[in-house]
């Protein structure tokens, strides 16, 4: 399915800079790939005339270069934005703070200080919005499917469960958002600059701490151990 | 110790849009300040000579209109956006796709599409960087002492254990931030929009499926059950 990969335009050292120490940045297509899957709720940042904005939406990725979800009508946003416009999607994994006292390092040379771990991906685009009725059912069907498979199963509700009516005006009242994707920047900040025994010692401080989705991307996304 | 509150400043009806129907703005201070210090790692944007960019970082109230933190000294953000310069700060909590076939309504009339629930607070501020040892130091021990309060308690760490010197070269690498709010637009999308029974079963639903802080939220927060 996927032809398209986040590879080809993943940025190491951006022109515009979200701060990228190289020993952070992000560059495997396939990790890229899976944290905006697994965590699908963008907040997606446009500069309008007043100012920068930003608006939380489902985003999902089409597998060629592109992120597709909809937004509400009354979403000024498609009024406020050109076509073609550049849009900020950022989507955030697994975060934490990460405390001194959980590097058994500490205890020899004490030269660590507290810093805060997560995984993010910032996908820039070109905006389309549309509001064709076809287009508008595809985006919705699969942006339906995709999470009530996730979260029902079989059992999963589908857009034919409600009125032909009641669905056509829910159509009315959203327009489509595709996002042609033009670069990538991702940080994976995992601890991948400490030493492995460090890095073991902060996974182990944050599942004590009820935090086990940072400290598996550490254990497994870090480096070897 | 909070004279500032959120309420000064909160808008309802915010001239640069983040869609927000009436229905789902937050305008109570105490809960924007509790969804900030609960979720202190903020997204914050910035516009740039070549666009928009971005930094992850966490971010503390310090009760009289302002938020503080630190970015790298290597982090280009300090030089490529000016004193002064507009940043929006992006707090975001617990969010959950909510399926129609949680609403007990569903069974009755249909009429029930897919959504996504989620709490977010935008702040707007005026950028200042700075440098000084001293306030560098004040910045960095209220971030410590917050967040190791919250993890080890009275075993926290403290700066006092690390070398003086290593410390002093820590403190050279960073620039403190401060934000000064000039407006916040808060939304807390939690199916306050819903019947009762339905926003009972949605967050029945949420946590069948491990997701407490958002049933948790919709429960408290949507409004009388």
């Amino acid at each position: 399915m996927a032809l398209f990969h986040f590879g080809d335009i993943v940025h190491q050292k951006p022109e515009v800079p979200m701060y990228l120490p190289q020993h952070f940045a992000e560059t495997d297509p396939a990790r890229i790939e899976a944290l905006i899957d697994a965590h699908p709720l963008a907040c997606v940042v446009a500069q309008a005339e007043g100012g920068m904005v930003a608006n939380h939406l489902p985003l999902l990725r089409d597998g060629a270069g592109r992120l597709i979800g909809h937004i509400a009508r009354a979403n000024p946003l498609h009024t406020r934005v050109a076509q073609g416009a550049e849009l900020l999607a950022i989507f955030q994994g697994a975060e934490g703070y990460i405390s001194p006292n959980w590097y058994p390092g500490k205890a020899d040379h004490h030269r660590h200080v507290p810093t805060w771990n997560y995984e993010v991906a910032h996908v820039y685009g070109a905006a389309r919005f549309f509001d064709d009725e076809k287009s508008l059912r595809a985006v919705v069907g699969r942006l339906t499917k995709r999470f009530e498979q996730e979260t029902n199963g079989a059992e999963g509700w589908r857009m034919a469960d409600a009125p032909a009516d009641y669905m056509e005006q829910m159509l009315g009242q959203i327009i489509g958002l595709e996002i042609t994707i033009t670069r990538v920047l991702a940080k994976s900040k995992i601890g991948q600059n400490r030493e492995a025994e460090d890095r073991l010692g902060a996974a182990e401080g944050l599942e004590a701490r009820g935090n086990p989705a940072l400290a598996r991307a550490m254990r497994e996304r870090g480096g070897p151990l």
